[in-house]
């Protein structure tokens, strides 16, 4: 398990020489970073969307990340007479918010608080990041309206993702699969194994939109609802960073994504009349590469274990042939995969691949053969409904949830993590309570601020012991998801006076 | 507050001389007694329809009051030396079914375990009646049909009824407004404050049938969803036995009910487009003489929390008339109420008023001027999802749950009755915990198997006291609601050896 911060350098492990490093010459001068074993550069690599979104990510990751050598400097301040000022001129100038004055005037009468310190500066943290997030809108694609095309020409409306609810899969829509977040439905769950019934409803509600209102388009324009489910391994080390939920066996997570599949297509074809079916599809994500394998379906939809298009074979086969030669090469080894694949399901995953081929370039450009953190280095708890922000990797471990009585099971998990990420270096579990609301529904907003305080008490009795020792610190947060509006931060364990993050 | 029944007597106090008396003349001959002071007989009352519900629930009142008494006569012989099989001949006898081998037989050691075999015996009356119940249908109407024709010849293609989940509302649908039970959508909230958000689910599911498979009637049918809350009051002790969500105050009741229809049709104009609506309906239920009031929605729409019509006044007013100069005298109060009524909103409330008419004359002939049992008197509580058999009034304090930490709330009130009406005498609180699935839906069955666990275990952590104590009881029970099977028990905390009621 790695993890989540080093706090003896406060950055991040990183492998050496890996930092940004332009390269002239056959792909273009982008800034993929020369290695000596693994081929960075593709012909098909969009250098310039690398670019902007290791911007992004290194520019988040990095304002987490300074949080704990900034206050070991506070700390070593702390006996000293103009202590807050000097304290406040630091933080200002290290993660650009000023620190909670109750929280430093406090520090001369026994000693500065610094676990409650460091869930509050989490906390900021996350503010600016949502803020900036829903305020600029970082990872917007310009093809947005392209892609809603695209996908109907294949013959799909809907496009409904399950990856696991694991952080290193966090950014598979935006990232890994190079997709408009916005136009995608992600739905995260421990080990891929989404809620049936959650999804029937889905299906039901695009349906009637599609009859009542055509959106996103008619309902007889001849397109299905795609499920797909993105379960995971690990090359570096199968045997322990895989997917834990199945015990890092990646054939039981395989095989239990699509059992979940084809459960949920025969519900559907089970519960309504006139034909009613989804199509299905099931991708492999390699967590240490962000290489994924996709299992083409058959021409009547079959999709077999055993049956995939490895995106990294494909992208070292075909780094350096002519662009078009690699299109070709990548339809063709879909087709050859499933010689009767569908033609608009095969055009999707050419697509898919050909989008992956920019992350296999990212991860070797920016980070070498493979990511450092291999394992767990989420830096906080997101616990459920909403984190439409979170597409970054390791960033947040997410448990989904309604109540903590029916996710104590993703719950105890995400506490064991951060119990050695974080308890056992002394440092407390920040939580993120959050549940968006649709504000145009009347009294939304209130049900989603009792829903917080509801989980946020059940949390800190489930963990009395960690809360009561000051180790576990929740701050609640709603958001009216229908306005596309800011996060709007609620009551913070951290702090009486003043929330986490105010201005 | 009433007791569940009379541990001296084994028999539910009833008021002295309601014992059904066939009186001959004006009304035809029915069961209806002759009350000193109520007018019993109307012009328009069911008598066939009034003696058959009515056979119904004393059956099974008799039933679960037939177990103290029973128990009471067994426990007595528990020093006999033929103690096991005189207890068998007499519960045979009495109750219709064997005791269990396991509790009988271990009486000698110290005493006979009166609890658990008391909830044992609740369980197992439980499951006989649910058995019945699925097997005869004991409720049909013949005229299902002709009310989904009725309901649209109103402008309606779906009733949603929210009444408030008191168990003095449980029989609102079948024996108050005398509707076919399986026609209505039932949710039952406390307060009768309905969940707005599993109404739209609700909305969008119909809309969505009525688009792709023409049912109940298609989408280009000019009716409407039409939601209704139904709360209540008493009138023989408004300071006590009104709604207990409301504080036993009627007019907080009414307009709380008001505001969440308003609410609900809100969230639909907001939410969907092409001019999205409902129609809402209110209405009042005077739980000590089921006697409802209407409160008739003008021309559009708009309801006024003193602007109803009041079945009772009409009863007593039209009682002696001819039938159709009663059914008009009705008609011309609802118009009188709001004179631009929509004709259909106006036709189904006539007729919800003419249904309502022999639920009064069926609580004046059965039980006099009002109820005994004007107070809580229920033999169980149900928590989860499903009990469409419960049909009765007072036999069930009805939590519709999917987790104990969202109802808190409402569990806690119905353990506090059941402390009044059962720990206070000695005896524990019976609780049926059941999750109904869909069996289509591959993987539901095991879905609610471990839903009702893990309901239970939260159930008996946050009561553990009582539970420790052996005050607390369990039954787990699902059911396959689309093959419209039999209850399936699973696990119940009074038998570790055999199920409560198995044959």
């Amino acid at each position: 398990m790695q993890r989540a911060f080093n706090p003896s350098t406060g950055t991040r492990a990183r492998a050496a020489g890996t930092a940004p490093l332009r390269r002239p010459g056959a792909v273009g001068g982008g800034t993929i970073a020369s290695r000596p074993h693994a081929q960075a550069g593709h012909v098909l690599c969009r250098e310039r969307e690398n670019a902007r979104l290791y911007d992004y990510e290194r520019g988040i990751k990095s304002a987490f990340d300074a949080i704990v050598p900034t206050l070991k400097r506070v700390s070593a301040l702390q006996h000293e007479e103009a202590f807050e000022s000097l304290a406040q001129d630091i933080a200002r100038r290290e993660l650009g918010f000023e620190l909670p004055r109750d929280i430093l005037s406090d520090a001369w009468v026994e000693q500065l608080d610094m676990r409650r310190l460091f869930a509050w500066c989490v906390f900021a943290t996350y503010r600016r990041y949502c803020d900036e997030f829903f305020a600029s809108d970082p990872l917007a694609l310009d093809d947005r309206g392209d892609f809603d095309a695209f996908l109907q020409s294949c013959g799909f409306h809907t496009l409904d993702i399950s990856p696991c609810a694991d952080g290193r899969l966090a950014h598979v829509i935006r990232y890994v699969l190079r997709l408009p977040h916005r136009a995608v439905r992600r739905k995260s769950y421990a080990g891929a194994l989404f809620d049936i019934e959650d999804s029937i409803q889905k299906w039901v509600e695009t349906e009637m939109l599609r009859f009542r209102e055509g959106r996103p388009n008619t309902a007889d324009a001849p397109t299905r609802y795609l499920k797909t489910v993105a379960y995971h391994f690990s090359s570096v080390d199968p045997q322990h960073q895989g997917c834990a939920a199945h015990g890092s066996d990646d054939t039981r997570a395989a095989t239990a994504g699509l059992n979940k599949l084809l459960d949920f297509q025969r519900a559907i074809q089970n519960s309504f009349c006139c034909g009613a079916s989804i199509d299905l599809l099931l991708i492999g994500v390699d967590t240490d590469t962000d290489a994924i394998r996709v299992h083409v379906p058959d021409g009547n939809g079959v999709i077999e274990l055993d049956r995939f298009v490895d995106a990294l074979e494909l992208f070292d086969a075909t780094a350096r042939q002519q662009a078009a030669q690699a299109v070709r090469a990548i339809d063709d080894a879909v087709r050859n995969a499933a010689a009767d694949v569908a033609p608009g399901m095969a055009q999707l995953i050419a697509r898919l691949i050909e989008n992956n081929v920019s992350q296999i370039a990212y991860v070797r450009g920016y980070h070498g053969r493979h990511y450092a953190d291999i394992g767990h280095a989420e830096r906080f708890i997101g616990a459920g409904v909403g984190f439409e922000e979170i597409q970054l990797r390791n960033l947040m471990y997410f448990a989904y949830l309604d109540t903590v009585e029916e996710a104590t099971q993703d719950l105890d998990v995400g506490i064991k993590i951060f119990t050695g990420l974080n308890v056992s270096h002394g440092l407390p579990v920040p939580i993120v309570v959050r549940f968006d609301y649709h504000g145009q529904v009347p009294g939304a907003r209130d049900r989603a601020i009792d829903h917080c305080q509801r989980v946020t008490d059940a949390l800190q009795t489930r963990y009395a012991d960690l809360s009561g020792r000051g180790m576990l610190h929740v701050m609640q947060v709603v958001r009216d998801c229908s306005a596309d509006a800011a996060i709007e931060v609620l009551e913070c364990t951290v702090n009486a006076e003043s929330k986490a993050g105010a201005h």
